[in-house]
């Protein structure tokens, strides 16, 4: 069972850490020879933008998948092994485009914010006569993390921020004053088998993640996220995991967005469920029974970003599980994240504190 | 953190798959360059007995460790790395060789079954008689899995039997007719710090452990076991996971033998246990805070012996996890394990059954 698999950042690291025990091997595509998952499997250096790269893995493997979702799905075709990606290109191109995306959603009759696409100081003007003010202005295409957005608060803003993004291929999306972010990660075999995770409550600051916490509080909200999910797998006809990020307000969902590939706020399934997303993500894409989604606790995951506190006072914490990533130091740049679980979320709360203390310090100067 | 072990086995791979998230990376010694570690780390081709090759690994890392217990310490005092190697030296002569071992023992007032020392007939004879029949004549060295004993039951088959083991170097162990087997694990950082796994009771078969549940059912032994290897843990100096194999009988513990090294019947702490005897040590030599040892339930683990069942079968268990070692298939080769846990023993019955009867029906030609 050999996986191939495009880009060699952490979550393919944590793929193969998952899929080593099943016995399967790895092959990673990436630019950098020194990413996280380069010190866990083989790695052939080229982009993803490379067909000759990309058929290069193809031929050393039996499957294809993905660390980063902003794969070219041309590049994947011209090296002709389409055939071979779990999950298949059409999901990867939906995620790849925030219009398409939200198309996507509504033509499943999952609620998005109201939105329109800007190509144009025109188009722009009458997006914000539309959604109404405060709205973000967006790339449509290659955002993470936050990148690629400007807030417009004032309607003064708009011709600096359209500049700043590049003046098209653009969306400005309603700001919704939502009462939390929650996620739902679900995966699916070739076969049509799901499974779903219990939801994720997100903090995020700066547009970057920061903390999860699941099962997540006060959950009305999970079956209605695990239908909007579950449409999505079957309409895809997905394979692997995906992951939905919501706002939640007044009780309703809106989906935000969606990510076809293991996801930050489901790291902490790697101690907090039976069976891990990564995990749950090599079975599918090798078409094998999934494993268990229960939660063996309450679990809280904070990311460690920019720089990584000392490993010992991590470690220190009672029951802490340390993942770091192989990465050298930057601002901003997610170094690692660790874990705690605990039989309620009141047990998690002196530890938490301690943790959050390590981690905020380690990117106070992000 | 550069971690340095020597053996490619299972034990190392899965010694770097639990260690990977502390950020450390590893280097492997071993004569084969395709073993079970190989695939998860680099790899230095050479034998535990050639100093040259021992140096090169140690040149390259910041501590040195063991897959196996029975590297030469000869050759690594050579080849001048003995200071970077935790366990220590003293630690691996003595479970080296069952006379030491046993001398090492009794030092501590840790009771073991009657035994003696035997180098010619003479000796096996005059052992026969202090020790009574049946009893078993094994190798003083080298033995592992039951390979390099044999069991004596009349006094007609001991010239055979000493000839068969090569005339001396031997032991004669009295048969101890115990109730169960059962192992401790414990682990010592370098400034003393302790913890210990909850008992294991392990089910043997051709001296090949097949199964083993913890926490073991009525452990009124554990406290005894517990306290005997903490004995050992402090005598030795050591630093890294100590396990530590005993007969019980009439509720009474007799040490049967110890392995300096992450053991087979502490497999089950990968998800029985908050943290895994594999990262334990690992922290345990890089001097890192130890993790939680409690159990997360009631853990059962079996051995995939000889022929691998197909993974599409194991995995339809609910909640079971695999760890395949990515070995070939040979009759008594260990090729993986599987474990169970559930909130109880009676939780685990029928996937148990399940899962015996898959892994029976891969052995059974063995």
């Amino acid at each position: 069972m050999q996986v191939g698999i495009l880009g060699a950042g952490q979550l393919g690291r944590m793929l193969a850490l998952a899929g080593y025990p099943l016995g399967a091997r790895f092959t990673f595509l990436d630019r950098k020879p020194g990413g996280p998952a380069a010190q866990v499997g083989d790695i052939i250096e080229g982009g993803f933008d490379e067909p000759a790269r990309i058929a290069e893995v193809a031929k050393k493997v039996d499957v294809l998948t993905f660390d980063v979702e902003n794969v070219p799905a041309s590049a994947v075709r011209e090296a002709g092994v389409e055939h071979l990606c779990r999950p298949g290109l059409a999901a990867l191109e939906a995620a790849q485009d925030r219009h398409a995306e939200k198309q996507c959603f509504q033509g499943l009759d999952i609620p998005v914010p109201p939105y329109r696409t800007v190509d144009s100081r025109e188009d722009l003007d009458a997006a914000i006569e539309a959604v109404g003010l405060p709205a973000v202005l967006k790339r449509r295409r290659l955002g993470y993390d936050g990148r690629g957005q400007r807030f417009i608060h004032r309607r003064e803003e708009a011709g600096e921020a359209l500049e700043e993004l590049g003046g098209g291929d653009l969306t400005l999306e309603a700001f919704v004053p939502f009462d939390r972010e929650v996620s739902m990660i679900g995966v699916r075999t070739p076969a049509g088998e799901t499974a779903f995770y219990p939801l994720s409550e997100n903090r995020h600051d700066q547009g970057i993640l920061r903390v999860s916490q699941a099962p997540a509080r006060g959950a009305a909200t999970a079956g209605v996220a695990r239908d909007y999910v579950e449409r999505l797998l079957h309409h895809l006809d997905y394979v692997g995991v995906l992951a939905v990020e919501f706002f939640e307000a007044g009780g309703e969902l809106l989906a935000n967005e969606m990510a076809p590939r293991v996801h930050n706020s489901g790291h902490w399934t790697i101690e907090g469920a039976v069976t891990s997303q990564f995990e749950n993500h090599i079975r599918a894409v090798l078409d094998l029974p999934l494993g268990l989604t229960e939660p063996t606790g309450a679990a809280a995951m904070a990311n460690l970003i920019g720089t990584m506190p000392a490993t010992r006072d991590l470690l220190a914490i009672p029951g802490l599980h340390l993942h770091a990533y192989g990465k050298s130091e930057r601002p901003g740049r997610k170094l690692g994240h660790a874990t705690l679980v605990a039989r309620d979320e009141a047990g998690l709360e002196a530890r938490l504190n301690r943790l959050l203390e390590l981690a905020w310090r380690g990117h106070a100067d992000d």
